[in-house]
């Protein structure tokens, strides 16, 4: 049962200092330093908190190599950096992301936890299995697990954590001090999880927060993908391509949820943006033209080799058509790769326009202010998100979405001009989860 | 070569909640939330630098049960919590404690590399095996490593991350914004260990923070525990059983330090440090009784099984002799339980009076704040500790510690009156490591 609220545009700020793709350090506004510079984090997560951001989010990758582009190259790790933020901010969300692929689900429980507590209910957690099959040799494996395997143990290591988040009940702690009772006993809980990936016992050091348990996001495109952000996601950081494509996403997920007894509405689908914004549509034009022409082509093909594992496709005729790569396995980023051949396949593109295509962010958010507003507006009402997650580099483009896109789409009422909520989970119009020994038999039964 | 720097007395803080013992969360000074609220260790990591710490401690455990002490029952995690303290304090260092047993070194390094940068170069790791055999149930194992196990690992752990920490030479990033060059490749640099115990190929995507890469702390008595602290540690925390044995424990850890051809003032010696203080010494002496008077032999009987793995000394007479327990495995505080066998031995205590000697902290330091100075003097000098780490959980005993003990040792000379540096190697006289692909020729021959 929910509350028949309006519903809100949502928005999120990914924070990524020097910029993922490999043009945004070179301008000169944005510091060589700011993926490493706590007060870069902090400057940037009080402006999205002034312009009432849901959310600020990190992504992260557990493998680097020479080529990877400059955010990843040198950064801050993202617990860490989001408990400095938990301190220094007092209203936004702050999500993380870490991968269920190389981590113990004990110790991430702990740290999302205790990162609930120290920002006082606004932390969440974005679940990846990581793509990049380099990680494994950061991690005594000669191999990355397969595709399907991560998202079993993705699925796993999530109700792992979830369950010992609940490790105590809300009143477990009488700390009575006259009578000399710190716990009620009968209130803690152990897991005792045995499962095909994890074993784990608890229970978890940690009682629960003001908001129940941190938020899931999740991202992931493939049919696997989607399955699990269906069952655990409360919100996706949606990798589409185009508004059609994302108004199929966004029917398939909910779709998805609802088929899972799900309230679909409990799962805010939140493609990346990336606006090129000026004056005029014109100037806007003119602007993303420049920085994709300062793009080489040996950077693009990189960075289309990156969704197969980094297959070479320097070896390849540029203007030939887009190679047979059905050979590959495709265990990387499975989902983003199929999409790269269908299409290039149904659009006859040469390695060229394949690269040009998805070598590089793409954005159709190009132009002023209000054509911004306008697009946002669209995919809003399309359905086609519930709000977008804004990548945060060059200064000038986050001034005029704070300062210009904001504002218009606050005077159309589809974003809110204050926070009415101190948790993430308010923002986000998600309902606190009842802790699973405390669940009424009613409850129980209509799972 | 080491300048010859008078010896300074160090001083840190545990910061503690509501406490590691079964009595100080009864104080009514203390809130009974202390240990998961952010305002109470932001609150005390402020005070122990107004009085000019070195660092502030967190020790840690990935284990527990009903029984478990109030702190340890529920409290926030070690890196979330030191990265909140690292934005609200400006010059104590921040040491954490974290387990090579349950971790990746990749995501160890990435997070103490993460915090050093947060907190510009005041990082520390205080590097543990775990003694809790029951930790092994939280991730994935029906038995603990074995006590030998357990310190090869560690040492190849700590090797692990340390090489990963190089990753970077310090002058890896041009940032060349006109001639577009963010990164010299070649200063890039793969760690490609493979070990017995860990494969791990880097490189981590972290440069080095100003102090070069977080200090080393350990905390073992075990002769393989002391073996370790000797070859990596720059500061132990120190688990002694009075003067004498931390004189022995102090020449010994020295002097295997100097028999690896390290410099022995490159290791801080730090015991835990527990007062009683008040206005008079008669005071403090029937304040220390009444404490230990609160505690139930039950409760004391639990805390030295600890030691032993959790065995059960309820099972024996309480006032005939200490139990033989020479078939019990001694895997978990192996050190610790040595000396308790030793010394019950040796003074023939029966059990009762070793649980009430070894159920709870040891404390030497009870009486006026000029008794107090006095014997932190006698340590010092003594060669029994180069400084203190200090549990930090009742208001009065803190306050009293830094508004009458600290001045008194100021005046004498022992302790710093101002910061003279802004990082923890600064504080504790440790010179910045060089980067080991940058190290001379000589000084690799040196090595
Ligand atoms: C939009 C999007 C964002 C992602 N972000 C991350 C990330 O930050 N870190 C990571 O390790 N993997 C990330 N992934 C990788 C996924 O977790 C997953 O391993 C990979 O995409 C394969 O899953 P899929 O085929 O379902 O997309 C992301 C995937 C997508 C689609
Ligand atoms: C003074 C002292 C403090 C310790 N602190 C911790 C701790 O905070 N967390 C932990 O998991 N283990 C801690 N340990 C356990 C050690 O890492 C180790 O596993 C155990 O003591 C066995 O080693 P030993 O026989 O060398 O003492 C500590 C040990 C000592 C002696």
């Amino acid at each position: 049962m929910t509350t028949a609220a309006k519903r809100q545009l949502k928005l999120g700020a990914i924070l990524e200092g020097v910029g993922a793709d490999h043009t945004s350090w070179r301008d000169p506004a944005l510091a060589g330093d700011a993926s490493i510079d706590i007060g870069w984090y902090i400057d940037n997560a009080r402006l999205a908190e002034a312009a009432k951001f849901d959310l600020v989010f990190i992504v992260d990758s557990p493998f680097i190599t020479p080529d990877t582009a400059p955010h990843f190259l040198n950064r801050l790790e993202p617990l860490t950096l989001l408990s400095a933020l938990a301190v220094s901010t007092s209203k936004i969300g702050l999500v993380g992301t870490l991968t269920t692929s190389y981590w113990e689900p004990y110790n991430v429980a702990r740290q999302f936890g205790s990162l609930d507590h120290i920002s006082k209910g606004r932390a969440g957690w974005n679940v990846v299995t990581t793509g990049l099959e380099g990680a494994s040799r950061n991690y005594g494996r000669n191999a990355h697990f397969d595709h399907a395997v991560r998202y079993e143990r993705a699925g796993e290591f999530v109700d792992v954590v979830q369950g010992l988040w609940d490790s105590y009940e809300d009143d477990a702690f009488p700390r009575d001090k006259a009578a000399g009772v710190f716990l009620d006993k009968d209130k803690q809980h152990a897991l005792n999880h045995k499962g095909p990936h994890f074993q784990v016992a608890g229970p978890l050091a940690l009682s629960r927060s003001n908001q129940g348990q941190p938020v899931i996001f999740q991202a992931g495109v493939s049919g696997a993908g989607r399955d699990l952000g269906a069952r655990i996601a409360e919100g996706v950081f949606a990798g589409v391509d185009g508004f059609e494509d994302a108004q199929e996403y966004y029917a398939d997920l909910k779709a998805r949820a609802a088929a899972q007894g799900r309230d679909p509405d409990h799962i805010s689908v939140l493609p990346g943006l990336s606006p090129v914004i000026a004056d005029t549509d014109e100037e806007a034009r003119a602007l993303a033209e420049a920085q994709r022409g300062s793009v080489s082509i040996d950077k693009l093909l990189t960075q289309l080799g990156r969704a197969f594992g980094y297959h070479d496709f320097k070896q390849y005729p540029l203007d030939g058509p887009f190679p047979d790569v059905s050979g590959l396995s495709l265990n990387a980023y499975k989902g983003h790769a199929e999409r790269i051949v269908r299409i290039s396949r149904e659009q006859n593109l040469t390695l060229r326009q394949a690269a040009e295509r998805f070598g590089t962010w793409r954005s159709d958010f190009v132009g002023s202010p209000q054509t911004i507003a306008n697009e946002i507006q669209r995919w809003f009402e399309g359905r086609a998100a519930d709000g977008f997650i804004l990548r945060v580099t060059r200064p000038r483009d986050f001034a005029l979405f704070r300062e210009e896109v904001v504002p218009l789409l606050q005077a159309r009422g589809l974003f809110r001009t204050e926070y009415e909520h101190d948790t993430l989970r308010g923002h986000l119009g998600l309902p606190v989860p009842e802790n699973r020994w405390t669940r009424s038999p009613g409850q129980l039964a209509a799972e």
